[in-house]
C-alpha cells in the first residue's frame, strides 16, 4: 500500500525492538527499518530470527563489530532517517536530543522517550490524556512507563468524576529481566519526593494536584503504584471499578483469579503467548479499591517493559494526522495491537 | 533488689531474644529466664555466649535434643511461670493462647505479641497511644511491627493537630535475615486490601479513621511505609517535621546523610555496635514529607525485629502499674534502652 | 493423518503447557487435549487465547469452579486417557503414581517427570544418553531438568573420549517467573551432599561416578552448573567445544557476545520471539571452559521450564517405537522443535 | 603501656572499620586513629558512639562537610601516618598505592587490602600460609575475602595430606548489607575463568594447581565456595573433618544443626552478640564433604566483612616482628580476637 505511514526506529533496545514489533502490526504503517550501535544481545537475536526487520548502523565506527557478529547493514540511521516520514526514537537517554539535529535536517518529525528532557520536544503527549495536542506535532515526547500507566486510571476517573488531586507511593522495580548494568540486592532504596512521575501527571494533566514517593524494590516484573485519588464528585468502589473495566487498556483482575502479584501477570502474559511475555495494558486489582474517607485508594500493575508501546503508536497516529480524535486514534492502534480482543472471549 | 519486676520470656526466636535484652537493660525488672522448645541456632547461641540467661524447656519431648546439644536446661516453662511476675509471650502466633491457660493458673500477667488473635487480651496496647488502658492489665496483646512504628508517626502529630485519617501503603520486607522457611523471589505480592495494619490502627484509634494496601517485597531489612494523612488542624512540612523530631522514638534521617533505603538503616545500626544490628527508633525521611493538598504525606521505616521491643517494657511497666503515666512509663523504659541518647550527641 | 500418535497431557503447569505446545508443534503426533483440576492462570490464558487445546477436567469436584472462570470443559482426565496413545504426566509430584491407575487400566503408555519416584517407570529416560532403553516402553521416567541438562553436556563427551567422573556444583534457582508459593530472599541454601543429580546421572549412566553439591539462589531464570570432569583420555579445552558445538541441543556462547549469566539467555530467549521467553538448548559458556590438571572444568545454563521439553518428546518416539534408533529420534524431535536451525544461521 | 605497637587505619569503610575494632583488640597494640574522606554512615555512626576512635581527615577539602556534619578532627591522614608504626590501609581499590607515597615519605609499614595490585607490596600475604614470609616485610598485601577464607582450608589439609590442585566454584555475594551502589536483581552472572582467587591462591600457594569458576549471586551475607580438591595422600572424610575440626578458625557446621545457608551463619553471629553480627570464622559444612574418586569435594562459608581481619592482624605481627612463628602470631591473635572461645565451649 502506498500511502502507508513510513517509520524508522532508533534504537533496538528494551523499548526499541518493542515499538518496531508494535509498528509492523500497525495494518497502516511500514516499518522500515531499525537502527542501533552494536551486535547486542538483541541485535544478534534479530539475525537469528532471520533480520525480518532490516538494520541500520548508527554509529559507523562499530561496523567491525557488527560486520564479525554477522549482521547485515542495510546504511546509516541517516539513511533509515531519509527513508521515513516520522521517527521513533528510543536510544538511551539524552542520545535522543542528539538525534534530533538528524531529524530536523531531513524536515522528519519524531517522537522521543520519558528519558528525554521534555525541551526535547513541543508536545509531551499521552495517547488517553492529550491525544488532540499531539495533532500535527513534530517532535512529542511520551511520558515514562510509570506515568503512562498512572494517567491511563486516572484520566478515565477523571472524565466521568473529576480528579482534584492524588497522592501516590511507587514501587518500583529497579532492572529489567536480564539487566546486568543495574541491580539492587536485599534493599528498598527511597528517593526525595515528589517522584517526578507526580510531576510529569501534572505537565500531562494540570489540572490535577499531584505529589508522590518512589520505592525502588529489587525486582524485575512491573511496578505497582498506590493511588490516593481525591474526585471533584465522590466515586464509589463500584463506579470506579465500573470505570476501570471500560477503559481497554486496563486489565481489572483479582487475587482469587491468581493474580498475586507483579509476577503473575508477567506469567499471565507468557501463558498467553504473547511475544517476550509481554502486555500492554496495566492491571488495576479489584481487591485493592478501597475508600480512605471521601477518597479512593487502589493498586494498579504497570508492565514496564511494554507499557508505553500502544501511547507511543497513537503518537504516531496524532502527529501525521492519520485520525484526528483521541477516540479514533487510541481505537485504531488498539485495533492492530489486539488490546481489548480478551475482554470480549472474557 | 528484692522487689524487682520478675519477668520471664516464652519463645526465644527473633522477638523472644531480643525481648530478653531488652528486659535484662531494665534496672527496674529481672528476667528469670527464657523458655524454647528445640535447640535452635538462637537457642545454640545462647549456650555459646555462656547461658547469660536461664533456659527453659517448654515441651518436655524435646529434652534428648537439647541434651545432645549440651543445652543446660533450668526447668520446664512451668517452672518459669512460677518464678515470674509477667511473662512476655513471644512464640508462633497461636501458641500463646495455649500458653495463658499455665499463666492463668497461676495468675501471672502476660504480654502477647501481634501474631496472636485480640481476643487472647484483655488490652489491645500501644506504650504511646494508650499506656493507660493498660495498667494493671492482666492480659495485653502488642500491636505487631508495622502498627507500632506506624503508631508512633500518626500519634505524635494527633496528639498537637488531631489526625482524621490515614491512606497507608505498607511496602512489606518479607522474611528476616537467617529465614528460610518463607521468601519470595523476584516478587512483589499484594494483599487484599485493607490491609491489617490499618485495622489495627482504629482499634487502637478509634478516632482515626484508616485504610491501606500492602505490598510484600524480597528483602530483609525493614518495611517501608507511605502515609497519607489528613489531620484537623492543617500542618505544615516544617510543624511535621519539628513534632517528629521530639519523639524519641522516631529518627528523622535524611538521604543526603547517606539514609538511602531500609538497607542503609540496618547498616547504620550495626555501625552503631547496636547487638544484632538492631535498632529500636523508626526512622522518618525528611526528604519524603510533602504536602497533598491540605494532607501530609511521608515515609517510615520499621526495623522489624527490634521495633516492639521498647513498646513491650512499657506494657510491662502499664501492667505493673510500675509507672502510672505515658509519660513516666516510656521514659524509664527510653533511658533503659538508651533510646533518645543519640538526639543528646546530635 | 490418520495414524499420528495420539497424545494427552495431565497437568498445564510450568511444564505441562510447554509438552503441550512442543506436541503440537510435532507432525507425526497429535495433541488430543489437556487435562488440570482448577482455574489455574494457565488455563485461564488458555481460555482467553481462544481455547487452542481441548480441556479436560482432572478433578470432577472443581467443575464449579472451573464453569464460573468460564472454562470449556470437554471431559474428564479418564475420557482424555480412552482417547490417546500415550500420556505425558506433567502433574505434582506424587499424583502421577495415582493417575498411573488410569493409564494401566486403559493399557496406556506414559512418560512421567522428574518429581516422581523412578518406581513409577520402568525406564529412566534421557532421549540422548538412553534413548534405546525406552524403545517400546510402557512407563518411562524422565530426568528432572538439571539431570537432563547436565546429562547432555556429559554424555556428548563420554561418547568421544569417555567419562570416568563427574564432580558438579548446581547453583539452582529456586523458583519460576510467578511462583509465589516458594522462595529465598537474599540467602544461599545448600542441601546435603550428594546432589540427587548426581545420584539420577548414575543412574541413566552407570559407568560414571558421580558427586555433587547443590546450593539454592533467589533467582528464576535458569540453574548454572560447574563441572569438573575427570575423562578416560585427556580432552583440551579447544576439543571439548568442538564436541559440544556439534550437539543441536547445546549453545557455546560467550560473555563477550553479552551473554552475561542466566538472565542474558532468558533474555535473548524473549528477543527471539520464542514462545513464554523459552530455550530448550542449554547453553555451555566457552569462556567457562579451563583445565584441571587432566580434568576438564565448564558451566552450563540450564533454562528450567522448557529443557526436558525435546527429551519427553524422544520419549515417545522412543515409547511408540516411532524411530529405532537415538539418532533418528532425537534428530525428528529436533526438526519440529526448530532447534539446531540457530547453528545454521549462526 | 609504652611499647604497644602504634597502629592506623586509612579508610573507615566496611573493612576499614573492622580493622580499628580488631586492632582495638589486641592487647599488645594501640589504634592511634582512623582516617577517611567523608561524612559517610560510618564515620557518623562513630560521632553518635562518642568517638572512640580519633579520626583523621584524609582529604583536607571535605573540611566543611565534616564540620556540618559534627564529626570531631583530630588531624590529617598525614598526622596519623607520622604518629604510628605500621598503617592498615582499607581504602577503595588504588587508593592504597598512592597513599603509599605518604608510608614510604615517614618510612612506616603498611598492610594493603585485596583490592590492590599484587606490585603495591613486598608480599602477598596470608596469616597461615606463609606468615614467615612476611616477617620483617615493609608493604604486605592481604589476600581478598574469598581467598583468605579458603586458604584457610586448602592450607590445613595441604599440611597433612599434601595438595596437589584444586577445582573451585564461588557463588559470590554480589553486595553487602547496606549497599546501594553495586547489586544485582534476580540474575546470576558469570565472570570469565579461571577466577582470580583461583590464581591469588597459587601466588601463596605455588605448589598447588588451582583453577575456578565464579557466579555472582544476588545477595549479601556471605560467599559460598566448593572445592574440588585432589591431595598426594588419599583423604577420607573423617580424615578431612578432624583436621578441619582442628583449625581455630574455621567452624565444623551442619544443616542438622539448623545452618541452611549462608544467612544461617550471619543469624547466628547475630545471635552470639558479635559485633556487627560478624563472624571470624569460616564455616565449614560437614553435610557437604564427599569423594569424587579420591578427591575430595566439600563447601565453605566465607562471612565477607571480617573473614580478613584475623589474617590482617596476623600481617602486623609479621611485619612488626612480634612474633616469629606462624602458629605464635596466629593464636596471639585468635586470642584477643576470641578465636576458638567457641571450641572449648562446644
Amino acid at each position: 500500500m502506498a500511502d502507508k505511514i513510513k517509520v524508522g526506529v532508533a534504537g533496538y533496545g528494551v523499548i526499541g525492538q518493542r515499538l518496531a514489533d508494535g509498528v509492523a502490526l500497525q495494518g497502516d504503517m511500514e516499518l522500515v527499518g531499525v537502527a542501533d550501535v552494536a551486535p547486542t544481545l538483541s541485535v544478534r537475536a534479530l539475525k537469528e530470527k532471520g533480520m525480518p526487520y532490516k538494520f541500520f548502523i548508527a554509529v559507523p565506527e562499530m561496523h567491525a563489530a557488527l560486520d564479525e557478529a554477522g549482521i547485515p547493514i542495510s546504511g546509516t540511521l541517516e539513511d533509515l532517517v531519509k527513508q521515513v516520514d516520522i521517527m521513533l526514537d528510543a536510544t538511551s537517554a539524552g542520545v535522543g536530543l542528539k538525534n534530533k539535529v538528524l531529524y530536523e535536517k531531513y524536515g522528519k518529525k519524531a517522537v522521543f522517550q520519558g528519558g528525554e528532557k521534555n525541551s526535547v520536544a513541543d508536545v509531551f503527549f499521552h495517547g488517553y490524556a492529550n491525544y488532540e495536542k499531539g495533532l500535527g506535532a513534530d517532535y512529542l515526547k511520551l511520558t515514562s512507563c510509570n506515568t503512562t500507566g498512572l494517567i491511563r486510571a486516572v484520566d478515565c476517573i477523571d472524565r466521568v468524576k473529576g480528579v482534584e488531586k492524588v497522592a501516590i507511593t511507587i514501587i518500583r522495580r529497579v532492572a529489567d529481566p536480564g539487566d546486568y548494568h543495574r541491580g539492587l540486592t536485599n534493599a528498598l532504596q527511597i528517593d526525595k519526593a515528589p517522584s517526578h512521575q507526580a510531576l510529569d501527571l501534572m505537565t500531562i494533566m494540570p489540572h490535577v494536584e499531584a505529589t508522590g514517593i518512589l520505592i525502588h524494590t529489587p525486582v524485575t516484573h512491573g511496578h505497582i503504584i498506590t493511588v490516593v485519588m481525591t474526585t471533584k464528585e465522590e466515586v464509589s468502589v463500584e463506579e470506579a471499578l465500573a470505570i476501570f473495566e471500560q477503559h481497554p487498556r486496563i486489565r481489572v483482575v483479582s487475587i482469587d483469579e491468581g493474580f498475586l502479584g507483579n509476577a503473575s501477570l508477567f506469567r499471565y502474559a507468557r501463558d498467553l503467548g504473547n511475544p517476550r511475555g509481554d502486555m500492554y495494558e496495566i492491571a488495576l486489582w479489584k481487591d485493592s479499591v478501597v475508600k480512605s474517607g471521601k477518597d479512593l485508594m487502589f493498586a494498579i500493575n504497570i508492565p514496564q517493559e511494554s507499557v508505553v508501546i500502544p501511547e507511543n503508536i497513537d503518537a504516531i497516529r496524532a502527529a501525521m494526522n492519520m485520525q484526528s480524535s483521541r477516540k479514533a486514534g487510541t481505537e485504531k492502534t488498539n485495533t492492530y495491537l489486539g488490546i481489548g480482543k480478551w475482554k470480549t472471549n472474557a
